[in-house]
């Protein structure tokens, strides 16, 4: 079921079919949906978000239940095992750890005697955080986004989320947000909780930054609101690509496969080997593996239309098919991964040698696990610290440093034909 | 003409209207259009970028006269004076010895003896820089979105721009982007160029990343490919925000002001003072220079729609009104403006004391001239080499350390419903 391509142009057409899996026209349509969405919340305010939550998600809640209540924060605290209370605790204390390093920093200068240059680094007032529901409701999503929230410093980070029966949400979810010091949690989801965020409600700030994913309704809702405030990224179905050379072991390769795989019917899990034999090898332990995995009809899905096995000739090759990916996880399964990293240039993350599969960076390694998908890792990067943070240019001139720049000011003023610029350097000049 | 207000809510209401003036609905049926010029660009290429040369910039082209010749980069330079070339040289030296500065480097680190992770930045492979045409064809554009590009190390940089009369290019933009190192240009402009460049034609490449002002048209197809390429914002008309107190002269004040609103009508000129005195004095001024004024009747409009004076009782108010505008340029023209400067939270480029004007910062400071507007200063920042770079998380487990972590991934995996993810940490201890 696993196709293995052996040619490189066949390889090349297929991977940009992958990577386009969600650039379809399909979602054209969706877009009339998620603006009308918008309009209302923005009109209606919280009655919209109580009417397109018994819509949407099936449940009838009321203003007063709109926030979840501290009750209900501490209930979740009974609800999680103690042993689960502290993997999420061992999780959240290696991200952070992580996420703690090189936090951009204030710089100022003196460019020289006359002028003070910098760069001033603050945190956004507020964040909003987007935690998916239904099945793919993950304790690590709310470390992933909080943590470089907190640790960039915003004072106040809100959460959203829509709620499951009976108007609950998952406690695991609940417990996360807390050991990350995130409490004011709204039972929201969907367009109508990205809209909020963005407008406001009565219940609901406005946030300067949306961050987190969701499914085509709150990636569309967040690309439209993007301008009015900050967003992440615009987060499709997840990936994975495997480089592996003779050294690889096949069930490795093949189970990892799989933990993209079991994602969601769009994900992608693509293995490009110098070794024809690990080819057969993987794609035989995928078909044994699926017979028996709990997910099985998503995850043969997902490995019939976005799986691939691409052999080459060299890794050089391999690399060079990995940058027109540009995967969204990377594994380096081969001898020397190091050496390997050179050759590439597009990849949200590398997981390096035969022990680091991608599940330690989904979970705890420290790395964020938002990365971009689809390709934008040509452009983008893993969420981080600095997406909750901007900088202002910091710039003092003495008269006497004026006096210098003048001329060259006054020529390319004229130039664009901006008189009053030209003006604003001289009268200040006339006064020395 | 520039009107006074003393009341602080009156003043925010203000602030809020004039920070919203792009957010109208006027915007919305722009969308369709935009839309429709872009799916043609994907289907027929070439052809509907001299399709709607001949109709929206009332140019017939040929599809060899898209790119720009080495003959005309040549005769630019026979164009311009060489006063002003000396201009451009100087303003692209200090822009780029900003620039230089703390570009992100790589970097790993063994987290613990048998964890490495680390971050490895690297530049984007193409960049597309979007320079208007017509009024607003400035040099200092296309240095402020070159510069950053090339210190980054991207490796093809192209240029687009619109043709003005008789298919030609302002010779001061084709000598400023070769000062800056690009020779690939584009003579389109609009939502089609923007459109070339999300998903290339036969003769202009699909780039990575987007950077550069336009029109509305320019600003909502940047939106619309965002998502398939990078972009560096959502750029709005042009504002600036001053604090003033009494040691601040009111010609600098209502010159600084001017030059802002000559940019556009649509730019906004807001003054914040403590000195009731100087609120008058600087309306008295504006309105002697707008009699004079070569812009005269766009900088008028943009006084009366969008010109504003406050008078606060002190400082800390005018630093309250100035983060809930979010200004994209901050002049502080009082006494201590470093002091003042810890009650900003939001400004894209600060301005401080006296000899100072924004102008400098425009042209040649060094610091970035495209800077976050409307607002966005409260989640954004300045365009900068970042835009043009992108990292991938690293991270090398040994067996050793990944046995340390099976325990809490297993439990997490169990609590997501993801078996695969905990397999594949299972089956490499099977090993050790």
């Amino acid at each position: 079921m696993l196709r293995i391509i052996t040619q490189k142009t066949e390889a090349e057409a297929e991977l940009r079919r992958i990577c386009d899996r969600i650039h379809d026209d399909q979602m054209i349509h969706k877009e009339a949906t998620v603006s009308e969405v918008i309009q209302t919340v923005r009109r209606k305010g919280d009655a919209a978000l109580l009417h397109y939550t018994a819509e949407f998600d099936r449940q009838d809640i009321t203003q007063a239940e709109l926030r979840v209540s501290g009750a209900e924060l501490d209930a979740a605290y009974q609800q999680v095992n103690s042993e689960l209370l502290k993997a999420i605790e061992t999780a959240h204390a290696r991200i952070e750890a992580f996420h703690r390093q090189r936090v951009p920093k204030s710089w100022v200068q003196f460019a020289d005697k006359d002028v003070v240059l910098g760069k001033r680094y603050t945190p956004v007032d507020i964040a909003g955080i987007y935690i998916p529901g239904g099945k793919a409701s993950y304790p690590s999503t709310v470390l992933m986004n909080a943590v470089p929230a907190m640790v960039a410093g915003v004072k106040r980070v809100v959460m959203v989320t829509p709620p499951g029966g009976s108007k609950t949400i998952n406690p695991a979810i609940l417990v996360a947000a807390q050991v990350a010091g995130v409490e004011e949690i709204y039972r929201v989801g969907g367009a109508q909780a990205i809209a909020a965020l963005a407008y406001g409600t009565e219940t609901i700030p406005n946030v300067d930054v949306i961050t987190g994913p969701g499914n085509v309704y709150v990636t569309l809702a967040k690309k439209q609101v993007y301008g009015r405030v900050g967003i992440d990224s615009l987060a499709g179905p997840s990936e994975v690509l495997i480089i592996a050379d003779k050294t690889a072991n096949p069930v490795y390769v093949a189970t990892d496969m799989l933990a993209q795989a079991e994602h969601d019917q769009m994900a992608a899990a693509i293995l490009i080997t110098t070794d024809a034999r690990l080819a057969t090898r993987v794609t035989e332990e995928v078909e044994r593996l699926l017979e028996q995995h709990p997910r099985r009809l998503l995850t043969e899905k997902a490995i019939a239309h976005y799986g691939l096995v691409v052999v080459v000739e060299n890794l050089k090759i391999a690399a060079d098919l990995s940058n027109l990916f540009a995967p969204e996880h990377l594994e380096l399964e081969v001898e020397e991964p190091w050496d390997l990293l050179d050759s590439i240039r597009h990849a949200g993350a590398i997981f390096l040698g035969h022990a680091t599969p991608e599940a330690v960076g989904d979970y705890l390694a420290g790395p964020n696990h938002t990365l971009p998908t689809s390709g934008a890792a040509r452009y983008a990067s893993a969420l981080g610290v600095e997406t909750f943070m901007k900088h202002s240019s910091l710039i003092q001139y003495t008269p006497e440093a004026l006096k210098e720049v003048a001329g060259a000011i006054a020529l390319l003023t004229e130039a664009e034909g901006l008189p009053s610029h030209g003006d604003s350097v001289r009268v200040r000049l006339e006064d020395i």
